[in-house]
């Protein structure tokens, strides 16, 4: 399993930003590969976004041996995976588009939405839920754990507030006029009316989310959006709370949604 | 020389950070060490600060030897090294605090102000200043190159106006009210006074600017400022402007500065 | 977690290497640490040796934060951590002096027998034996798995033989003379006669081996030597192969072994 | 520019290596790329090899800017880029085969002779060359400073025999009977007479050597050879010895040579 680090210029947060890579392209001599669906296929591109808090891990390498796939991580920086007010935090942007682009032009993988999913737990599950639904043209699927789904959260927040997470400032300069925020396209309601509305193809969607995660609520609330909309998805709930335990038993199950 | 790469969790950003540290510990055998009188004492410690749209460089290797320093260079992030709104975005504190006690408690290097200098290009020049002059008694010297002494500029921007870099909401998420910023810490004159004031030792200052640089007038306001104030410092200027050919000549001009 | 890459010049190997650390001294504002018996002592230090085709790795984050221990993986380059033929191959000098010696000038780690444990798989549980009995007074326990006890099966192995892991040219290069290597310091029962001859400090010794290893009957005749020469040992077998579902479950039972 | 670093699993050496490329394929938004011959072809890659002593260095970050090209450096592990005695230590297929592979697979590039060189210093250089003659269906250029062009003077050498740099077990085990050394494909003449005989496609040959070089004979000694044997090629020597300076003027010449 080979793993890459990568360091280059982003246009889009103007400067050096780093992503990691597992890469199952050097099997060993002398031991076949399994003869499996996944090794007669091109190899696909998952692009894993980490939660608040968190920075670009190194894929699961058997996971990534097993289903032939590249696990593409990049930092999340605390930064939701938006465009923020700033000419050099243009996020969205930077997962959405350049990312996409340096990882097709450098490796030739994730040139086709059925070769291209994406997925992230917590703040990094509200980015790959985004993300997906904002260039449903690049990413075939998104799989989504105890998705950070805090836009009618923090909707009306006022100067000087804070939520426990943060405050009224960051969140304002991340996502902009928070009185509006539910009619912008930081909501993934928003993207999903816009895709039925322009008849564009639909991202397959998972979500998953602990009985005990503090954020149970808002997962189920998008469930139900998904639902009401008829959007085709799965959703499902586990014993556990907003903790590694949870991901531990469900990035599993997320990988085996994407290839199986 | 040594190359170490570190990643380590930030409380003052809430999520990893990565420097990248030269550091001249592993002398070849049959190589006697120069008789130098930066060999026969304890190995210092120097932290430099990559400018707007730089990373973290890996420190030059024939100065870190040749002075018995360790170079230790952080991603800088276009975040200036203040203090931003959010709670996840302390990069003063992440600087002047974190960093070095890290650097510390790690390495056992940068004990004290006589063996902890600061450097930076650009934004990593103001930051280097303004570090310094918030840790006096952390930082024994500053050398800072093509300083961007930008606080009075910026000073008075209105919402919606852009300087050419960065827009209103930038600097204001990170600086606070544009409108008494120059009354703030984030005005190395205001600390300069403050450590006056306190009877503090001030770091010795060494600061450079390329004739040619756009930002040469707020250098030599910066020179001017510390004349009247008396403030014991350097200040050189050479031809060239706001880029590697100007740094290439004055980094090692600095690196004398700091040790010989 | 703290994680590490160095890069520094051996002059063991006259060439630079890379070793990978896990540190767990970037505890979290907020959350305090357990109160345990090891979060109340100073921090250990594991070194960690790969088996042959291994590469460093990052060792076990878990472990690593429980047990307050640094875990330090070098690169084994399949060279059985011995002192082989050429000057610049010196790989025991290189284990269990340089890296040892680097570590406590670098990290102030690792600096009594108490401190300084050593552990690996396969070619790496055979160089951990070797390397702790070579420099008892550096390693205060060894703990090693599916230990690649080979000395007694490649000796007088003949010019042009291979024992199907590798020929002859290879174990003559790294081991010397074949004939006279059961002999020789590359035999671990050699260095356990020294020490009790010497009446140096035994360090404390575990190791482990699966039922089905084809390894087993070399480590079941290690235990029967420490059982005869009277040296308190623990060994341990359990079902399993060569392989990781193995190591996976003794991994963490040396680290409590270690540490509990 | 692009820093990435690979670590992936060498079949050649039976364990993962480690190499760095610098790639010149991320341009900044707002700065046109200067109209140049090499900005209008296809990328190109040069793989560099270091020398004895030496590890894989980050490529020169202008000169991949400004000749649109991959520089590609391994680690050369002082083992002289040639097959030695054991099966896990097959070096010139590593660098010959599985490394070109492996970057053509990854990344696309180096697809043919034209887009392909290879470099390198001291033992680095005798490696480039010997390389690029066992498969000059790979490699279309050569450049090679101050190359270790030791064949002629290890033949003969003697069990017991050392000649300063390494002893008879080293290059025993690395080079095979040093009776026939010269006669073997270790030696770049054998090579060019069988490219000569096959009627091949030779790949361009540069190589350059100090004055005061200790190995200043054995370059010219080539020299003559190519030029007796009729093989063009560029052959310059300069003032210097074996040496960075002599190296900081003569890479950028041979970097010329490859693209202008």
């Amino acid at each position: 399993m080979a793993r890459i680090e990568v360091e280059f210029f982003s246009n889009a947060l103007v400067r050096p930003v780093t992503f990691r890579c597992v890469l199952p392209n050097d099997p060993r001599d002398g031991i076949p590969a399994e003869e499996t669906p996944w090794n007669s296929r091109p190899m696909k591109a998952v692009f894993s976004l980490p939660g608040y808090t968190g920075g670009a891990e190194w894929g699961d390498e058997m996971l990534a041996a097993k289903y032939n796939t590249a696990i593409i991580s990049v930092y999340g920086e605390n930064a939701f995976y938006v465009d923020n007010a700033s000419p050099s935090g243009k996020y969205a942007r930077f997962i959405g588009e350049e990312m996409v682009n340096y990882v097709r032009k450098t490796f030739g993988l994730a040139m086709k939405p059925e070769d291209t999913y994406i997925t992230g737990i917590s703040m990094g599950g509200y980015g790959a839920i985004r993300t997906a639904l904002a260039h449903p043209e690049v990413f075939g699927k998104v799989g989504a754990e105890s998705s950070a789904l805090i836009i009618h959260s923090i909707a009306h927040m006022k100067p000087g507030e804070d939520n426990g997470m943060s405050n009224y400032a960051y969140y304002n300069y991340l996502f902009g006029d928070l009185e509006t925020i539910e009619e912008s396209s930081a909501n993934p309601e928003v993207l999903i009316r816009e895709i039925l509305r322009e008849g564009k193809k639909m991202p397959e969607i998972y979500t998953c989310c602990g009985t005990e995660d503090f954020l149970i609520e808002p997962n189920r609330a998008f469930d139900r959006f998904l639902t009401e909309t008829g959007v085709p998805h799965v959703y499902e709930e586990g014993p556990g709370g907003h903790d590694v335990v949870f991901w531990n038993e469900f990035t599993p199950r997320i990988m085996k949604w994407f290839f199986e």
